[in-house]
């Protein structure tokens, strides 16, 4: 596999299991961006029991915001086939506790939260095909200027089911043509991280008024002779959680994500087919 | 797999055999798209041995416009990798022949053109992921309004090899952001019918100065909210090859492809995935 020329961040060739080591002894710092390349990354739920069966069919419904990655049994908090040795409740670097919708505590672990009636959610998150774009050599403007991605609220409605209902938020990076035509192909070979984009180009036809101003992240510049393409994001199922002011419910915090021990399928032939030039 | 929404060609679902057979008894008509979904259709070259090498290494270093779908043996016109019972000399529904550059015989079959040292290579054609796109229900607009496709000499140049060199020629297929990503991924994943675009929404990058005017094929409309999206094309080594003057060479007619029995990799799970909306 041809090496990336952008700058690779310190962790991104490290294991999933040594980087949730690192996040377990709260030395990997709270963003998870960049590191365990090849592997999916999620965004963590967790609810009382008696939410999780209207929860995963709105995910099932909504694959493309929600790409439900992995879910344990009621009160498992080692769900193997997330992670080898992996204990849910110390393995992100933070957390967010939720009452009746509103946000109670930030914290680096929540093993005094732990109830056996809890069931653990993971969703596919962006920064799966963000590794992945960097493997490629493809430049992300977010990356460049330290900011945040920008998010937007849409006018394309989640399918609703029980108490969630939402709008899809999305993400956008703007792209020339080859690397646009890059981040497309690859993104698409990985829908546990979302898929391919939901719109290139046109942002009036999913509802976004006005580029320059996002509902979540920092503004990002578009150049001449770039496109902006649309993710389906994260940030919907926590819209969504919020805004249905469920008594009780735990998620990761912005950034701080589940790093798990799935590979994205084909991951080696996926970055040696698009490293290069696309002619 | 659900059913195309799209009006589906007679002989879409026919067997490339089939196809064949009625090709070599010269009624299938003389334009073999829309035919034998699922299945790579190939341009076709015929040249005499001493250029062989040099060709199929011109094909090595250009994949994008002349993907290297099949190659035979000196003298041999049956090779069994292309097809079942294959005959190249009468299987194509039309084909040209060419003295030092210049068109000198168009036939429907070669038979009383054959000599012992030719060698066949067959090249992947944008048919193949056409015929995907309309399982998929992506609709183009040359085939609404029944004109060919428009093509464009662009400012990329291939990589040379002996007699062998000239500009990449791409087709360009007007598409919205739903179709446009659709396109992009099914045809990335084809990488023998010239895999994903080249470029997209951007024609001056690659040397094109007046979209409405196309160096080979009809004009095609593109209206509000459409991108313009670009594909090498096969077109690039027949003008190759008419520009290298070979003493000798023989080529399919325009339109009138072989058709190949190698499947589309992976085809019935391409069309599942893409048929429906993107989101």
């Amino acid at each position: 596999m041809p090496e990336s020329a952008l700058p690779i961040p310190p962790l991104f060739h490290t294991s999933p299991e040594d980087v949730r080591a690192l996040c377990r002894s709260n030395t990997a710092g709270t963003v998870t961006a960049g590191m365990a390349a090849g592997f999916i990354q999620a965004n963590l739920v967790i609810l009382p029991k008696a939410y999780a069966e209207d929860f995963a069919e709105f995910c099932r419904l909504n694959p493309k915001p929600c790409p439900l990655v992995g879910m344990s049994q009621p009160g498992e908090y080692d769900t193997p086939t997330l992670g080898r040795n992996l204990d849910i409740r110390t393995d992100l670097p933070l957390y967010r506790v939720w009452r009746d919708g509103v946000l109670t505590d930030e914290v680096t672990d929540i093993l005094s939260f732990w109830q056996g009636d809890f069931v653990v959610f993971a969703l596919g998150c962006s920064f799966s095909f963000e590794n992945a774009f960097m493997a490629c050599n493809v430049p992300m403007r977010h990356f460049e200027t330290g900011q945040g991605v920008s998010m937007y609220r849409t006018n394309i409605a989640c399918t609703p089911v029980g108490p969630f209902s939402g709008p899809v938020v999305v993400s956008m990076r703007p792209f020339r043509s080859p690397d646009l035509i890059k981040a497309t192909e690859i993104s698409s070979r990985i829908p546990l991280a979302h898929g391919g984009p939901v719109q290139i180009g046109f942002p009036e036809e999913i509802g976004i008024i006005d580029i320059e101003k996002p509902d979540y992240g920092a503004r990002t510049e578009i150049r001449p002779h770039e496109l902006p393409a649309f993710w389906a994001c994260g940030v919907t199922p926590q819209a969504v959680l919020a805004a249905s002011r469920l008594p009780f419910a735990i998620t990761h915090a912005p950034g701080a994500m589940l790093v798990t021990d799935i590979p994205i399928p084909d991951y080696e032939n996926l970055v040696s087919e698009h490293s290069g030039k696309i002619i």
